[in-house]
């Protein structure tokens, strides 16, 4: 399962050009943000439910799957109209409250681990999920907090294995959030799939250079494609398929 | 300012019980959780509504004002109502929805540091509830996740010179989350008055082997006056003074 | 390059058995120490010169070029007798006498990252071995400390494509330490080879459950071999070709 | 217990001056290191056993005993024939040759706790000595490494009480690496003291902008001899007192 996209919804042309680059690649699920958590509020806070509408003609127009952010209660309900992933940020990984609510939705949701949550600390978030009835719950391994000012976050792939050993539910990685760092998110992208992960989430954006978050960290849409070749070799090594996008006319 | 009182809320008895105790070593705000953010959906909650009703009933037995903890939006409106001073916890401290709707109350908000959050997170934090018009804002250190098991939390009481120097903001310094332990609690209670904290907030049981949550870092109420008689000394050496209780009838 | 064998030299029938289990699977060279930096005075210290010894009969028995620790300047001098790779620990990354002599050594040495040592900080340790005229010199990814008690560490692997990028140093990933867990040694092996990884250091054992250290973490023969199984088409995929093993007679 | 002196001998003239600043002020044991552990081998390495001879010329003249750091096996011969306090630095904690070097001298030690240990990773290394037959061990805290830029260090002011709980050895705290910045030194030395600390080690230089090394971090000798007063006062609120100097004289 490959999910992936810019972090935020920008414009029409940024998503749709975005959509269709990655779904060319090969990525059945669409992500990017109409709501982002931003440590200023100063900073870009997302287009809101306009962005939501651009998300759902993405869909439309490619046929990809869409998994974007809800930041409190009342955008769970908002999400939940348009997205067929709900997902719950790092950081509000203990955000109880929208915990319970995601849980209430009957949307599959996309668990981050928090920049210094334990594992179990993550497996008793997603019980609040699974405690309000939704089964549909996949963890995201995204990178912790770590002291090595290289790196924005110290991408903990053994949680990949932990994980599968302590629970049923899978997981997957971002090597986006996990390392900071476009030219690494190639070869942690294939370190994830071999170590088991059960999908990637990426960030790809048409013009990196121009993005209103995360420019840094996104790959350009030729360096996606890339990665895709590599990680399905990587990925049959390991006796497993990586998911193919159907076609909107199929 | 000194802050004291149970972790939870957990009936009349107690709560009545702790303001007095606590008023009586020289309190001036009482704590008590009516909603606990909790790791596992499994652990107690809080009693909720009820639990603000009976902080409000300990107001006015003891004069003591009320600073109790906010999970949501939704509950701002409610806690509003009741108490002196809003409490977002560590695990909300990047709750944006949540710093928002406090911004936009008009009662002073405690802001505890999130448990990987740098300083400079600390007070973007801030600035969402500065943005909203709300000026009364307290910071608080209350220990960051570390690697040594013996304690809860690495108590970082250097954040408190370095909030003074950065921010106009006060910073108050919560030693029983900060170590996790009971015994430690007055040491380090000791050496954040030292290292110059507008404050602490400590919690205080009546019989802490029978609490709901947090027994083990709780103090038994003459180990909290014996604590409030050696800050007040401490505070003298550095130029300061603890803020005295007024008298209900005064 | 792929380096494999017990933590310790306990007595000879282990390292001679572990010696020709990991050159059968394919290893080109064996680990095992003959002096241990251990925790705890009272732990098993390694046999020490007579465990050289011992090393040097398992090389002559299979081929196998031979890395062990040396944990001071004297050790730098017997070790370098018998070693064809001198080790040095991560405690030791910072011991400035110990890395230059291991710099005046004439060998190739096997320098570990701290556990908690930022990337600079380990290219300035290597710095140390080459401002003494020592040009071989393999660095380490081992795990970092964390503050999760599932893992013994947090097995940096993004390190490898940050050293790549900043040095022309190789590096290769000790998955035993850094995950420090038997079951998560296969997929993080894989990991840090799909990271990129310049090689591998394993410990094999070949009865783990006895070991005097390390005993956890070790894996067994036959789950060695097939982890050479897996990460030979690993390398393959991303261009590179796991080093074979020369047999004695060639 | 108040140690205190510069990060380097690095003149007669320096550590001269320094020497009778800080008795002036209070302090019984000068600090200075002929040795240096950097990080970079191309930093100021110290002036070694030259250094040393510097150290005992400023005992000879105020009275002071000697406290410094020993980096090596062959470095404790050395040292030991000056210094009446040997220092082991944070570096070193865990380097066992050195550990066992000091255990076999009759010098008391100071050993500083590594950048990464744990609390009973810090008593173990103790026990190293201890295990030699030295009784005479110092422990220190020093700070940890943590993930905030704004301090060099996380100074984890609790390893005082806890240690004071697990083990009998004394334990001092070293506000200057703890917080590496001079403004902090004041506050935190305070909060040491405060903590129920048994002494503390703080580095001041007669011209610390023009420091070979720390210059940062290093007080003014002013501000150390204001250190001093504050602390006298709070170490008597917990029932301590500071140790005087002893006049060369008497």
């Amino acid at each position: 399962m490959v999910i992936a996209g810019p972090c935020s919804v920008e414009s029409e042309r940024q998503i749709l050009d975005a959509a269709r680059q990655v779904e060319e690649a090969g990525a059945v699920i669409l992500r990017g943000g109409a709501w982002k958590p931003r440590s200023s509020p100063y900073s870009f806070q997302g287009l809101g439910r306009p962005g939501l509408q651009l998300l759902a003609k993405a869909r439309d127009e490619t046929g990809l799957l869409i998994c974007t952010e809800a930041m409190d209660h009342e955008g769970v309900a908002h999400v939940a109209e348009v997205a067929d992933i709900i997902q719950i940020g790092a950081r509000n990984m203990q955000n109880f409250s929208l915990l319970k609510a995601a849980g209430r939705s009957n949307k599959p949701v996309l668990l981050k681990r928090g920049m210094s949550a334990t594992i179990e600390e993550l497996l008793l978030s997603a019980e609040y999920l699974l405690a309000e009835g939704n089964h549909d719950v996949i963890l995201c391994e995204r990178g912790i907090r770590g002291f090595d000012p290289t790196t924005r976050n110290v991408f903990d792939l053994t949680a990949i294995p932990v994980v599968h050993k302590l629970s049923h539910l899978p997981i997957i990685a971002d090597p986006s959030h996990g390392t900071g760092l476009r030219e690494k998110v190639i070869p942690m992208a294939r370190a994830a799939v071999a170590a088991g992960a059960d999908g990637i989430i990426v960030e790809v954006h048409p013009h990196p250079d121009q993005a209103l978050s995360d420019g840094a960290q996104s790959l350009y849409p030729d360096q996606f494609a890339q990665l895709m070749r590599e990680i399905r070799v990587i990925a049959e090594v390991i006796g497993r398929r990586i998911a193919e996008p159907v076609s909107v006319g199929a």
